[in-house]
């Protein structure tokens, strides 16, 4: 495995001597930035030019002291702050109405509402560069041969479109998959394919499956309402009556963020690469203190604990909670933490205001990963096949774990809700049972057995679209159809409206004939 | 490119120091089975040792000298005469009903009936290995690790459940993608999915769309009716209830012989892997002689023709129109045909018995192909960019002559109504205007730029199940639903009803109000 995974990186750094091309990248916040970073040092490495586009204002998308990558970077009319207040109140509405049958009506009431405010915000994003004519003209000298963009912060789609370059895109999902399924032609067959944020698997009960068609419907309408501004906007700009999902349809690859490890397999098309885990890499050793602390765990290893990037902090009640919970187990407990330290904390447990997360979960003596869920953590938490305790809060996180509870690989305690006594039977029972255990290391196979990594074949479509100026051949005809031709309504009436013409045609001559018979009869009698 | 095949060549084989099992086949005849020998090939050179299952009645399938290569030879009541024979009456019926308006009925009355032959001849195949107790328990004995079996010559599926082993199918199609549409689940839109046999593309007007709305269901009636006549066959021999559906639904990776140079994109599910061309190779040198014929062709350059291993020769008529065309070139041509000597023969044209034929492909002096149209043969003109003119004749030849034509590589010509006129013309065409030769390029190029080689990715993944005891991880939930979970009619079926009932509800309260008001409004007159 290993000489496999050496020799393709070989073949794909040889590769590379022969292209060397110009790259603009359209970022995401958050996570996301985090991932699509990882394929930008890796087209780094393979001597392409890379430059950021980066609002003023971006949050997590920092102008780095990286020589060879480019940062361009533009006004918008809001900080840091925005952001920052955006995401606050996203958590919030999650940890207040987490979807379940009797607060989904509200939660997406309120999604919209957010949701409208973080369209603003792109919208802004978007302004920022397209009404900039001066980095416009400079994007255009720039001789771009590719832009990668995350479709869930629009524009990247119009500036590539504007620019008369081809456009890849790298997403987890959009909500109701509805970038994918409408604008992308992916079936997506209800009866088995959990809508997402619905936290179902692809095990349905009946209940479960009315549950996930109403789930679709619901948030086909509520984002489908937000998409729609967007229509008139992509005309103005592109100066032809169009729609969002038209120009979107024209991805030459989506590079989806997940793999069969951690997603229910489900149709998909040609253009479609799923890529989840590209960012994971074997684990470096740790610094000195810290393996010091997890070699002092002797037989009993250690649980590595992080609620992410985005949550820093945790009421304090919720903080002594957690900490309690973790001074009963006889693992050590390194938990990546910045609030005040709770005053339960047992001696076992140590706080850190940033850890090597990865190279933790990749040491031997990790038997446990309490995560918030992140798909970015969980996809490392596969990597080194660590069973997990999932403390979802908002976005995809209920989704992913609920993914790794039916993978059985994790078990799911509820952040609001929760008790110490809840945290804790979790915690033993997947460092306990080796059912979890034994599931995390099939994940981690899994992974590891892939024909080509991740991230090399992140790498390989991006260039591959830059040698050929796109992916044509891999386009679904089905982007010409209107959705009704789409679903054969119109060839279904047509035959439907036949049959009926038959059926009226051969009842009238029958008809007919039978009256003829009847008055050819009465008039025999009457003879 | 040339680097990146070497590197992948010496990481699998590699690879493959670390692995050696016992893998059993469950062969096709004709190409079916040269593909599937490729494949053999390389599990050999992998030190896999590979079991043959081969009937005595077998027509392509022989025991070859290879030692490393094991036949187990059953018995069967019929010879090689009649292999052969029904292969002669399933070309006469193509060349005479080939499906079009007017013939499609009575062209799938012959195939259903030929069919049944077929089936009979199947069914005997699989008599001479299940009713073989000696043999059955031979192969028990053998620790197979997994079948590999081409579904259109049914069986291997029931033998590989016998014997307790994961199995993998290896095909082009089923008629109307039954198999893969009604047992693997994979999504066929038939509003751009062409069905297979129809000559249809992924481009089709309304009326197109309207014929191959009808073909799918004709050919699912045709087919179903005679794959129904397994289930309780396929019941007795495994001892319980099920359906060959349902078993079939077990193959672990769907191998497809074909990719997107050849094939128009479509939705598809993690277990099926498109290897289409994993037969190609650099072409080697040719033989003095015909080296010598091929360069005294100068500037003009050759033709390569052939009408495959199936189709030896035609009458004496087509043989001279074809030759008085060829005559009329100033290309030298090298014809594959061991008939009569047309007595129209030029100069410019010789007959061989057989040719290297992905040799003089991949001559650079060759400008065109003249080919019945067989998947193996298309792929070797793609894998090295020759422009094609089509004489197709039977099975997947006219579908395979529509694919290339429509990628605009391949100009078609009717064997029936064809006059010399127009081979000549198609050839000129084909071999004047650069949009073909350009088309051709364009599909190699395509053929040429996967991360990692079709043969390569077939072998990885026999090696997958073999090392995993299976691929659960890429099956669908849509395999354990009924039809009618599957396309969620029951959840519409209740929603509808909920809503039915709340109107009615409702009408129902309205009306009782409307009514108690109008009571109300009498007794107060009255009063």
């Amino acid at each position: 495995m290993l000489l496999n995974i050496l020799l393709l990186s070989l073949q794909i750094s040889l590769l590379g001597t022969t292209l060397a091309g110009n790259i603009l990248i359209w970022p995401g916040e958050g996570s996301h930035w985090l991932n699509v970073k990882v394929i930008i040092d890796e087209l780094l490495k393979r001597e392409h030019n890379v430059t950021v586009l980066v609002a003023s204002g971006a949050l997590f998308v920092t102008p780095s002291s990286q020589t060879s990558l480019t940062f361009e970077t533009y006004k918008v009319p809001f900080g840091k702050e925005r952001i920052e207040g955006l995401i606050k109140e996203l958590v919030l509405i999650w940890l207040e109405n987490r979807p379940s049958p009797s607060t989904i009506w509200r939660f997406y009431q309120e999604m919209t509402k957010i949701n409208t405010d973080l369209h603003m915000v792109v919208r802004e994003q978007c302004d920022g560069v397209l009404k900039n004519g001066k980095l416009m003209e400079k994007l255009k000298s720039g001789k771009f041969e590719v832009l990668l963009s995350d479709p869930t912060t629009l524009c990247g789609e119009i500036i590539a479109l504007k620019l008369g370059i081809p456009f890849i895109y790298s997403l987890r999902y959009s909500p109701a998959s509805n970038i994918e399924r409408h604008c992308g032609k992916v079936p997506h067959p209800p009866s088995y394919v959990p809508a997402v944020l619905s936290e179902l698997t692809d095990q349905m009960t009946f209940a479960d499956r009315v549950r996930n068609l109403i789930s679709y419907q619901l948030q086909d309408y509520m984002f489908e309402t937000l998409w729609k501004t967007w229509d008139s906007y992509v005309s103005k700009e592109l100066g032809r009556p169009t729609t969002l999902c038209e120009i979107m349809a024209k991805a030459e690859i989506w590079l989806i963020r997940t793999y069969w490890d951690f997603e229910f397999p489900r149709p998909y098309l040609p253009n479609f690469e799923f890529v989840g885990g590209l960012h994971c890499k074997p684990a470096k050793p740790l610094p000195k203190e810290m393996e010091e602390f997890v070699q002092s765990s002797g037989e009993d290893g250690v649980v590595v604990f992080s609620l992410g990037s985005m949550v820093k902090n945790l009421t304090e009640e919720k903080a002594n909670l957690i900490a309690s919970a973790l001074a009963q187990i006889p693992q050590k407990v390194l938990w990546r933490y910045k609030g005040k330290k709770p005053a339960t904390l047992g001696p076992n447990t140590r706080l850190f205001d940033w850890i090597p997360q990865n190279d933790l979960l990749g040491h031997p003596k990790t038997k446990a990963f309490i995560t918030h869920g992140g798909a970015n953590g969980i996809y490392e938490a596969i990597y080194h096949g660590v069973p997990m305790v999932g403390v979802p809060m908002f976005s995809d996180q209920p989704d992913n774990i609920a993914h790794m509870k039916a993978k059985g690989a994790a078990v799911e305690v509820n952040i609001n809700t929760m008790t110490s006594a809840d945290l804790l039977g979790a915690l033993r029972t997947v460092i306990n049972d080796p059912f979890y255990k034994e599931n995390a290391m099939r994940l981690s196979r899994i992974h590891h057995d892939q024909p080509v990594k991740p991230l090399d074949r992140a790498v390989f479509w991006i260039e591959f679209v830059m040698r050929h100026k796109g992916a044509k051949h891999l386009r679904v005809a089905a982007q010409d159809l209107s959705w009704f031709q789409y679903h054969s309504l119109d060839v279904i009436g047509f035959l439907l409206t036949c049959v009926a013409s038959a059926m009226l045609l051969v009842t009238k001559c029958c008809l007919f004939s039978y009256q003829k018979f009847i008055k050819t009869g009465t008039k025999i009698k009457k003879g």
